[in-house]
């Protein structure tokens, strides 16, 4: 790819929309945060998204492309969003002619895990592998798979749900109706409610506010027994997920990102030793697992860099 | 392809191989079946596979090229056998290279899930699939993936496992030590336990060996309770495992095969079930489950036409 040429990486969340220019993989300007909460309906946004865009422009007027990651089911073929998760007013909005049309730019849309995906095995943490699972802890489990060297979409561009298959499958129903899965073990919400109720096991009140990843962690670190064991079941729990999808793919590479990811070794040491201990040394002896490195940025280099590929081959 | 070309297939089984000479799929004349376990080395059985293709090209000259599918670990890109599963004697053998030197053919070998994955996508039940996952009950529970059009092998060529992957993880420990793996509850031995254990509480004594998966739908279909009820469970754990694979792929066609998968509506309708109630309507209304259409002969097919490509791509 030529390395002169500049795209827009959008990062559409439900709290906020993040963008950036974007050049090799490199961050040159932020546009302004857009706050996603303050639009009722889909128009009023993309007004908003269109004046950041222009703005961004003034500045760096060789951008050729603009790409958008969201987080629902989006049909990155046709440009269309089907739906957001959390976000009202985006049935059928056919963003990427829109923006096109608009902009004059070269657009893609694509899944908000997916592009974070491309990012980090374009730029980031699984750079150099062939066949790469990547999974997003937060609130929701998202995933998303580079396979054969590309991003696999599946027959409806809906291919990467590691946060909804199930590890046990007698357990409590999830939100999308697979009981046991992976995201009603491990989501955020989940880990707060299951610290909650252990604390309150070993004889003391935590308020559900203080039991974030981010507390978990600090806890863990300071010696609390009953972070640490939480810690220990929720990396025993994404590793069987985790080995599931190993058995199924093969990977060379995992990379494990979002908030919960941050806790290091709390968490990696037992999703390493799971995924050993469930598979066979053949598919793990050479299998990296690897926090994701690009943070928030990964969805806006994914999207940027998509947009260039499309741009570069029309 | 041109379809007056001739390859051999083998299937290389545990207990039998069996061949044939393939043309556009259809099997033009049978191989002299060998018994594999009369061989107490390779040395002896590959001079026994060199004598049986000799025969078939008496009759068939034209034959370019031959393929075995293998059950085991199968180095398909270095034509190398690591290890057999229930066949001694078969530790890193060059088995590709012998085969072309003596035979002056192209030669090809794979493990037998995937060549009989290749048969079934090419000619049979998964014909216009773009992305199938295709499972096999036996003794083993094997599968293999075509994705993208193309079958899909994975970093170290191990693929498709299915039968490895956990439904319950905090179930028994499974041959390949991921404990609750789906071999585990639907391997042909572990059914034919669980039927005696099953008419043991009904107040029957059933001796195992009348525990087959075909003496069971027999029974099922006769109105035995006990027989219908594991049915039922039997699908709904293997329609778990599916489950979880179309959550991670997004495949259009799922074909199972093997002496379970005859059982036809006792399994096939509590299995279509269940991936109805586990996932998503978007991901399994155009998804088609179907049965295995080629039998024994998906492996002979794949095999031979896997040979017939690589010759063709010389």
């Amino acid at each position: 790819m030529n390395t002169e040429r500049k795209a827009i990486g959008i990062d559409f969340g439900g709290t906020t929309i993040k963008s950036a220019v974007v050049h090799d993989g490199q961050l040159l300007a932020h546009g302004d945060v857009i706050d996603t909460q303050l639009h009722e309906n889909s128009e009023s946004l993309i007004e908003e998204m269109l004046g950041v865009i222009a703005a961004l422009r003034v500045a760096h007027p060789e951008i050729e492309a603009v790409g958008v990651g969201l987080p629902g089911f989006v049909d990155s073929v046709n440009g269309i969003i089907h739906s957001l998760t959390n976000v009202a007013g985006w049935s059928e909005v056919p963003l990427r002619a829109i923006l096109a049309e608009r902009t004059g730019l070269t657009a893609i849309i694509e899944n908000d895990a997916k592009a974070m995906a491309y990012g980090e095995w374009k730029y980031g943490a699984a750079r150099n592998g062939r066949h790469v699972i990547c999974i997003t802890l937060g609130t929701g489990v998202g995933g998303a798979l580079i396979l054969d060297g590309r991003l696999f979409k599946g027959a409806q561009l809906a291919a990467g749900e590691i946060g909804h298959t199930t590890i046990d499958f007698r357990g409590a129903p999830g939100p999308y109706h697979n009981p046991g899965d992976l995201e009603g073990f491990v989501g955020n919400h989940r880990i707060a409610a299951r610290a909650v109720a252990l604390y309150r096991a070993a004889g003391r009140e935590v308020p559900v506010e203080q039991c974030t990843p981010r507390d978990l962690e600090q806890a863990a670190l300071d010696g609390d027994p009953v972070a640490a064991g939480l810690w220990e079941q929720i990396g025993v729990e994404l590793g069987c997920a985790l080995a599931n999808a190993i058995w199924l793919l093969n990977p060379d590479v995992i990379v494990i990102g979002g908030g919960v990811a941050r806790a290091g070794d709390l968490l990696f040491a037992p999703v390493r030793r799971t995924v050993q201990e469930r598979t066979i040394g053949l598919i793990h002896e050479n299998l990296r697992i690897v926090p994701a490195v690009l943070g928030n940025e990964a969805g806006i280099i994914g999207n940027a860099t998509l947009a260039l590929e499309a741009a570069g081959s029309r």
